[in-house]
């Protein structure tokens, strides 16, 4: 039994000085909170997932994201300062120059996440044989996202734990 | 290359029917979309956050969580009635019956999704002295979320396909 919860029921293990979560506030600090700020919209995930299906242009992420121009255009500029994508200009024949929108290495990173919430949106729906599925291109083996520790050990809920770092 | 994406930055492969990706509307299947419904406001992620962390009781979520009474108890409602969290009754000696809030199963299932959100922000931060780290019971390592296909390989972003369900 850790943390007053139920026996069955397995959460992460609060060590250290964070066992008394009330003297750490998570304003500031809390990770999980700079990361929804960035990507936490429904138009900015609907336009990473196409970004991440491999489209980069402006009329393309807009259909296929099913937003307004307007919203995809705010979200894009958004995304683009904070560092996720970045824009790079291109240019067919006798057109003006315009901009495309790829992943940066920050934005890349953010495969996990997709996976995960991929996965998690799976269990929720009555109907599982409709829809995407990802897939490992070489085995063909459907992806899935794992929580593992840097020793190499996979670690499932009951065995994570929650320490605030020396600082 | 792939979709069109310039040569350097990785995106996932559309594959068979999907190549034509204009052909598919995202709604109705889309996963992302279904589990950003139900998780994709500060408030859900913030209490699943102190859920995670062990809290249970409603003050305690509310004051960790840094949320109005109300907000909390009207995204509580919410996670409880799409299943991510349950509602059970306690009472202390003297006091009326309560109820706390533990994670389902399918709530449990958010892990990948809480790790890979967390490891993500921490790239975004300028100071990485400070604020929490999840690691691993047993040895102490840090924890990082992986994509893994369903024959055990690791799958980086590069390697991922994404294909329309044989449905």
């Amino acid at each position: 039994m850790t943390n007053g919860s139920p026996e069955n029921i397995a959460v992460i293990e609060r060590q250290g000085a964070f066992l008394d979560r009330d003297a750490w506030p998570a304003e500031r600090w809390c990770r999980l909170e700079t990361a929804f700020e960035l990507i936490g919209t429904r138009s900015a995930l609907v336009l990473l997932r196409e970004v991440f299906y491999g489209s980069t242009r402006f009329d393309d992420l807009v259909r296929r994201a099913g937003l307004s121009e307007a919203v995809a255009a705010g979200r894009l500029k958004d995304l683009v300062a904070c560092g996720v994508l970045s824009r790079r200009p291109y240019q067919e024949p006798g057109a003006r120059t315009r901009f495309e929108y790829v992943l940066t290495d920050v934005g890349a990173q953010l495969f996990p996440v997709v996976v995960a919430l991929m996965e998690w949106g799976e269990l929720l729906r009555d109907d599982h044989q409709t829809g995407v599925e990802l897939v490992h291109r070489d085995c063909g083996a459907v992806l899935h996202a794992e929580v593992h520790c840097a020793e190499g050990h996979e670690v499932a809920l009951g065995a994570a734990a929650v320490r605030l770092k020396k600082g």
